[in-house]
């Protein structure tokens, strides 16, 4: 490589070149680099940072479309509850934000792993006879994002691998990916309310698999696991020897007349690292209030694991103490109305929803029975105009301003993901609109303009 | 290996051997991992997290003493100014938290890189014509910690090597470890208030060298490079051709007989990533908001680098919205006597054991110009009686139950830091047991108990 090389990059950087120390009178420099060659600057994004790669970005940029302009835009995209401004947080929540700042005790370090109080808080919240948890089982963190980080990096090497949700959060693969972890997709099965396909799970596990990746209930399916799915599922993990990364951060959001269980309280000896945070129940997911609570009543994870997690918490230390401080009371004292309140809103709106898109030719929605999101599968047979997803809900903004994600985002083609969180009008007018665009395109067989839709 | 041996860990955990499925009917279990042989539980830490190696909490822990029963405790050893309670932070900063949360516009997600506004409000506060800022070139972190995670993450891959001082903060060496970078040490000199090794520091540089982390004003050391000394740094940088990674943290933090610069500001044509935050100087270092300020402006770190900062900080996304929130009110609105008060309780604080700890046989202390530390030197030979400063600072918390970190902490054996935030009665009565604890052990020479300390 030329010496004097500089790298040259998207803004046509000119000037840089003429700043350029270049050793005009020949003389050696000191040190080791210049012997023998002239410096000169290359400065590279590592490795690392070109692996971690967000699927969702990249598939998103690169859909280049303007919504339609007589339509204001209705964005179902993004599982944030807080866009709309009809999911507030508990007033009780803020308050006792206001009284950790007000109280002077929260400023400054916490210890990496959180303050005591506050791990105690959490555990005594999610402990329960089946799965006791104490202070020492917790772990507080910079939101459930880096409590799935910390559980990946303890528990793989690079050269390992995980077996993840297909569809599925993309944030595992993407952080599995920048380590060097190889990620598996297990399949969910669509037309089992999304249970997993467990003989093909079980198949993908080898003396590599480091562990089983559980997200329950599912972003992006909104499906939550019987207690018997679940007991399949810990049946596989305990024959194989696997232990389970649970995300649960969508715990106990689930419609009234389903019932929830931790994948924790049903275990018997599988080691589970349950993560969570305020963000979806509590409505702040911007406060990055996660943890990481550790189940392991067999110490199969022992001191090994615990001292690994305290080591990776000390890279960068936990969550906002302000929050920390605040935790007990937002955990005390937010009122049940306030959980059942947005549990029957996200249940109307599921079922709005879902009755809506069933009637719509060419759509196959999924009901869902928990967290926030709601899949439809599309029969792109009936819409030969379409390469795929991304170019139906590509399509579907530019004619309808009303923007799914395509699940190929979670690694599954051929379906989009609503989010249910949006006023209740807005969730009318946006099936409305899906219907039209629908209904235009919709093709019966061979191409024809007939319509055969049994619906 | 014995397939069927369990990993036993330090809580004798017996109960686990019973409950290992046992495959007895000898027909094959699917999956591959049970290829020609029956899983067993070996859940092992990953190589990555036994590489986080945090060294203070390692000396820290081994140092098994109890403070004197007699004396009450006086911690000189933790660099948060908050647990005296005699620095709290501006009332308007905690107002703009709270203004921040009555608005209820800050409770969901950020971009990963933090809101455009408060980037903007960060970029103006630091800019300044020799080295402009844009909202584009702010990138908000989960503390100063993240900020230097996020900048080694993208400039280094494993194999390659950073210089960082010595002595110097530990995390450099901790992030550097886990990621598999090597770290090279520059000396700082105390008989020239730790200004760097010039020579030396450039003998180190070879062509794996990723990144130079200049830390001004300095943990643990108090100084405050003088202009001068910041160009000809540069002057090394730029002929090597070494982008620097520039710790901030104690930006401006410098008593007011002393003018601080910043390496942006003096530079023409290095690359550098500031690493800053609210943590020191807003007194506020619980909160976790740091930041990343990109100075480049001859676009050789260009979009590479950029787009390598945005991915990774997909990662875990950035700091709490909240605070983000504040920030623009917490940087316009606190008052210039804050920052005023703190400094000069610094520089009071600092004096007062400078000039008691001069006086001390045996001692050396380093005067300081900022931050918060001072550094003080033991003359080993004088204290036949401690192996090092690691049993020397042992042996003070036993006697006089005053607690300083030994600077083998910062890779600078044979020192001791002491942190200036105690209230001036705490740091008095510190001062005066170090002397005590001194004048017991020193000893003039060839071990005879005859003093000729010429203080």
């Amino acid at each position: 490589m030329d010496p004097y090389l500089i790298q040259v990059n998207d803004h046509a950087a000119l000037p840089s070149l003429r700043d350029v120390h270049v050793n005009l009178n020949g003389k050696p420099t000191a040190g080791g680099k210049s012997k023998g060659r002239k410096p000169h600057w290359a400065v590279r994004a590592s490795d690392m940072s070109k692996r971690t790669f967000n699927p969702i970005r990249s598939i998103v940029d690169s859909m280049k479309v303007e919504p339609h302009p007589e339509k204001p835009l209705i964005s179902l995209s993004l599982g944030d509850p807080t866009v709309f401004g009809n999911l507030p947080t508990d007033d009780e929540v803020i308050q006792a934000m206001k009284e950790a700042l007000d109280s002077r005790r929260f400023n400054g370090y916490a210890p990496s792993v959180g303050y005591l109080s506050g791990r105690e808080v959490v555990a005594n919240y999610y402990s329960c006879p089946e799965a006791p948890l104490e202070a020492q089982d917790v772990i507080l963190t910079s939101g459930c994002s880096q409590a799935i980080e910390m559980a990946l990096a303890v528990l793989a090497n690079p050269g390992q691998n995980i077996l993840v949700p297909r569809p599925g959060f993309s944030l595992y693969k993407t952080l599995a990916q920048s380590m060097g972890i190889e990620v598996k997709f297990y399949d969910l099965l669509p037309e089992k309310s999304w249970e997993i396909d467990l003989k093909q799970m079980e198949s993908l596990v080898d003396d590599k698999t480091a562990c089983l990746v559980v997200n329950n209930p599912s972003n992006p399916c909104g499906s939550v696991f019987s207690k018997c799915h679940l007991q399949k599922i810990l049946a596989v993990a305990s024959r194989q020897c696997i232990p389970i990364l649970a995300d649960e951060i969508y715990a106990e959001m689930v419609f009234e007349d389903c019932k929830s269980e931790s994948l924790a309280k049903l275990s018997k000896n599988v080691p589970i690292l349950s993560c969570g945070g305020l963000a979806k129940r509590w409505l702040v997911p911007g406060w990055r209030m996660g943890w990481i609570l550790i189940h392991d009543r067999r110490e199969i994870f022992g001191k090994e694991i615990r001292d690994g997690l305290l080591r990776l918490s000390q890279r960068i230390l936990g969550p906002c103490t302000v929050v920390q401080g605040a935790l007990k009371d937002i955990l005390h004292r937010t009122s049940p109305e306030f959980y059942h309140n947005t549990l029957s809103f996200l249940k109307s709106n599921a079922a709005l929803c879902y009755d809506a898109l069933s009637r719509v030719c060419g759509l196959r929605p999924v009901r869902p029975s928990g967290a926030m999101y709601l899949m439809v599968g599309i029969e792109m047979n009936h819409f030969p105009e379409f390469e795929n997803d991304v170019e139906f809900t590509e399509r579907l903004i530019a004619e309808q301003s009303v923007f799914c994600l395509p699940a190929t985002c979670f690694e599954y083609p051929n379906f989009f993901r609503v989010v249910l969180t949006v006023p209740e009008e807005m969730m009318l007018e946006a099936c409305q609109r899906i219907r039209q665009f629908c209904e235009r395109h919709y093709q019966g067989g061979e191409g024809a303009q007939d319509l055969d839709c049994d619906k």
